[in-house]
């Protein structure tokens, strides 16, 4: 299977965490596939028009995406434990975790961008910021029941989410008021699968 | 359950559309709750911190989003036809064209806000116009398959998606070049679930 890939694309992270956790790296041929908001890729356009990565592409030649779909496609893949949990009320915690985790990336994403325009929207900037303190608040309070959990999807969003912070925003110090998430992304990142896919600047 | 609602949000009409199409409806005590992107509300943070709606309050208090997290959820809650299909190729088909439809809407909301800035980025305007151009092209492509497979959660999103373009961009004349996607739009919004839940001006 072909991915449309980036080593520094957050949601493509979440694919290849998921990918090494599961063991199915070696299914994945990546192609480095460069993609900006303000830049579509004529090449990416016609697998995905929404020119957004990671897009998958089947070996029938069909595209798959989001990341979401991606990863829970992998997961029908391994004979390991799944990551996507079978029992009903688990699963649904996890993709609530999920949701949240891809949420706060999305809009680390836009916040982001909104920083390095022309002429940022203060109106924007004070949203993201209040949705932020508003999620980590929540991640603060979950974070007993992330950390019971066995790992899964949610627990990857989340860590990706929080990881792209420490990476795209240095300066949010959020980790003197939320110790419990703080200490709990301390271990997630010593996964081996995060560690292979670390996001690095260059 | 409890629905944080509002009559012209684009993804609470996918549930309630759902709702609709699985009887489901009278389950939901839909609460409206006003959200914008630079205007977070107070009383959604604790229940989601990304300030979005839908969101599902479950009966044990628990939240539940985004709304295809909640469509799924509502799935498992009647005994009609599912709407997320059980056979694997199916289903990968319908999730598919359910990202599709979802990253669509997204798209169009951002592209609203954009034009309702004080200061507009051409850059960003016409990115999304190329990726609107794309993917209608990718639902002409595909507007014959989508008509030939069963009603499900694919359909839904991407009805949404276009009748949202219908309702904020009415400038963009789509039709006469996609006339097989005009054409399958023109039967979507006939149904009695798609016609419970237009949004309307006002």
């Amino acid at each position: 299977m072909k991915l449309h890939w980036s080593p520094r694309s957050p949601f493509v992270r979440k694919v290849m965490l998921f990918a090494h956790e599961t063991g199915l790296v070696d299914k994945l041929e990546c192609h480095r596939t460069v993609v900006a908001m303000t830049k579509p890729n004529a090449e990416l356009l016609p697998d995905n028009p929404l020119n957004k990565i990671p897009t998958l592409i089947l070996d029938d030649g069909s595209p798959l995406y989001d990341s979401v779909v991606i990863c829970q496609y992998l997961d029908g893949l391994h004979a390991g434990p799944k990551l996507f949990p079978t029992e009903p009320k688990a699963y649904w915690t996890a993709m609530q975790r999920c949701s949240l985790g891809d949420g706060l990336l999305d809009m680390l994403l836009l916040w982001r961008n909104e920083r390095e325009r022309s002429h940022p929207d203060p109106a924007y900037l004070s949203a993201y910021a209040v949705k932020f303190d508003a999620s980590l608040a929540n991640l603060e309070k979950e974070a007993d029941a992330l950390a019971a959990t066995p790992f899964g999807i949610g627990h990857i969003a989340i860590g990706c989410a929080l990881s792209y912070t420490d990476f795209r925003f240095p300066d949010l110090a959020w980790r003197p008021s939320h110790p419990k998430i703080a200490a709990w992304l301390a271990d997630f990142v010593k996964r081996p699968s995060a560690k292979a896919t670390e996001a690095r600047d260059g």
